[in-house]
Formats: C-alpha cells, sequence, structure tokens
C-alpha cells in the first residue's frame, strides 16, 4: 500500500510550524523566513526558484529535502497553505503562491469548507479543493495517487489533523533552533506520539535538526 | 566574572520541561523517567546513585552530563525542584529528594515564597530558602558562590525566568524526543531568544539531541 509522508515540514523549539499573522508577502507570518531558512540553500529549493539563483548546496540540508517529490502521486494540504483567504473565497483568481507552473506536478488536494471547481495549472499540478476530513480525503487521494504515496504538505494543523488520525507512515520534521512565540502549534493534543514511531535525529551544520518518524509496523 | 549556567535540562518536543502531577513518587509527574532517562545510564549519574549500579557510560550523553558540577560555587532551584509541596510547609522535616548527603556539594538556594530556617546536609550542601526574584537571587547566590559559577538548577518556571530575565549564560538543555501534551513548558514568553544566544546541536546515540546556549558577548 501506497505510504502517507510529511516532508521538509519545520517547528521552532516552541512547537510552532507557522507563525502569527499570515499575509499575502508573509506565508509564514511574523516568521518570516526563518523557519525555511535551512531549505533556502538546497539544491532542491535552488532548482524550484526558492532561495535565490545558483546551484544551491548538496550536504545533509539537500539530503533531506530532496525526498520530498520521490514517489509522489498526490499532495494534500490546508487552505492556509494554499493561502491567505480566509472563509468563502473572494478571489477565485488566486492559484496559490507557486505561479502559473507550480512545483508540484501531481493532483493536489486542497482541504477547505469552502469547495470550488478544480483549477488545472501548468506542468501536471491540479488543485481540487475538497470539503472532507483527513480519512476521507486520503481516500480522495489514493484514487488519484496511481498507487504512488501520498505527500501531507502542511500547514501545522494539517499535519497535526492526519497525525491525531494515526493516518501519517513516515514524517520529515526539521527542528529550527528558534521560539516564535506564537502560530501554530504542531504538537498540541498528540500526547505519546513517540510510542507510534521510532525517531532519529541527524544534526545540519545549518544549524538544524532533521527528525524523521518512521511509523512502528 | 563568574557564569551563570543551565546544565542537563530536558525538554520534550512540545517543550515541556516536566510533566503534570508532581508528587513524591512522581517528581516529574506524568512524564515519569522520560524526560531523564537518557541520563541514567552516564557515568556521572550512575556516580549520584541515580540510574542503577554499573559504572556507567562515557560517550556523548555522558560528555555533557558531567559538565554540571565543575567550577560551579552554588545552586539556584525552584520550590517544585526542592519537592512536592506547595504553599507554606507542612512538613519541615522535607529536606529534598536527595537523601542525607545531597548530590550537589554547595550552597543551594531555594526560592519559595515560604522562606524556612536554612537546612545544613552532609557533604557541604545547604539549604538556604529565599523568597526573592531572579535578580535578587543571582545576587545572595553570588555571595556564597566564592567567585565560582553559578548553576540554575531548574525546575521549568525557574530557568524560564532566569532567562525572561537575562541572567543566563550558558545553557544546556537536551531535547527528547517525546511529546507529553502537559506539563510546565520551558519556553514560554521567550519569543527571540535564539537572538541571545549561539546554538549548537549534537544528537546522541540515546535517540536525545543536546543543545547547548551560549550567550552572545
Amino acid at each position: 500500500m501506497s505510504k502517507v509522508r510529511v516532508h521538509n515540514f519545520a517547528v521552532s523549539l516552541d512547537g510552532f510550524g507557522t507563525g502569527e499573522g499570515q499575509t499575502l508577502e508573509a506565508p509564514f507570518g511574523h516568521a518570516g523566513t526563518r523557519l525555511m531558512g535551512w531549505a533556502f540553500g538546497t539544491q532542491t529549493f535552488r532548482g524550484m526558484g526558492v532561495g535565490g539563483p545558483g546551484e544551491g548546496s548538496h550536504g545533509v540540508d539537500e539530503a533531506f529535502a530532496s525526498n520530498w517529490a520521490d514517489g509522489i502521486g498526490v499532495e494534500i494540504m490546508g487552505r492556509n497553505k494554499f493561502g491567505p483567504q480566509r472563509g468563502p473565497w473572494e478571489d477565485e483568481d488566486w492559484k496559490g503562491w507557486w505561479g502559473d507552473e507550480p512545483v508540484f506536478h501531481t493532483p493536489v488536494i486542497v482541504l477547505t469548507h469552502h469547495p470550488r471547481p478544480s483549477v488545472q495549472m501548468e506542468g501536471g499540478t491540479t488543485f481540487h479543493f475538497l470539503d472532507a476530513g483527513p480519512a476521507a480525503a486520503l481516500e480522495q487521494a489514493r484514487a488519484l495517487a496511481n498507487g504512488l504515496d501520498i505527500r501531507i504538505g502542511g500547514g501545522a494543523t494539517t499535519v497535526r489533523q492526519f497525525l491525531e488520525a494515526d493516518l501519517i507512515d513516515r514524517m520529515h520534521v526539521v527542528l529550527v533552533p528558534i521560539v516564535l512565540g506564537r502560530g501554530e502549534r504542531l504538537w498540541d493534543g498528540l500526547e505519546g506520539l513517540e510510542e507510534r514511531f521510532d525517531i532519529e535525529a541527524t544534526p545540519s551544520p545549518s544549524g538544524v535538526v532533521h527528525l524523521t518518524f518512521t511509523r512502528r509496523s
């Protein structure tokens, strides 16, 4: 059976997966670039046009970052990862942060209480809007995934909900040594999570620590 | 000038420095031994009679654990590290968790709103009970420290208060990959803490990550 995976999901020391006050200019709110800065130097992110020019690094950050797309057939993301609008869509021209040819190149299910027509983008990405809980969303995702794995793309609330429902097989969390103080917490309601996973820690010269969670069989 | 240091202070992924429901039998509440388990195998803790018989390990956990006493002239601890009683002392026979000859071998200042007479123990430890904030407590500690460093011994609230007051020079935090869900949080109210410290991460085969915070000069 295909796996459900989380990749490149950054949290602060105090457990926030995003800051407070998301806007069009600040997808991570007051966290700014602090949570994802470790990734901006990597070949994988540079290759997606993120983090600046140049080839990018090939060290431990890249080794983890590069795993995000391999074998993935579909992504599920929360409404807040897709964009800063809340409530009913006031602007259906909004098609995500990722330009005309988004980086996903697969179907993407956007969880929202306000469904809207699917949007086909260039390069194989199609955004589908679905009002569903984790289990039902996963069922739809599997139908779109051609037998490949499903990535839970975030944000914090979405990852947390899938963890609560015990639907994650593999998770890569990047612990960033900052104290954000406010935002959306990843770990709330997940007491005892470690009993379900084998956890490994790998530090990077960039200062972050890569944590991998592998579900116990 | 002598330094103010924190050593061997463990926190969960969700930032709790102790669990909920401290009792005489459970100093860390529902966290049980999970926060300090990494230390029980080390030579330093075995040497203090904690963690079982045998010499103990000499790897990275020991390398960090062993630093706790070097050059320390006094410890400051919170009331809740000293014992499970709350409010006015109902049992002044209580002299801490550490037996007749406590592991400190220095003066120890116990912060409490309910002062009581000092208690001299065997082996050089004397407990002094002081109703004071971080800065005033530190002043008293320096007077007792003979020019040596001061250790902030915990618990979470005490360490947090000294961090808030910007009085910590060096801090060793042990990140334990568990999700406690409840207890006392270390990081609350410390937004932007990373701006004041250089932070290094070192993983251990035991599964924990040693984080060192060194105050920027």
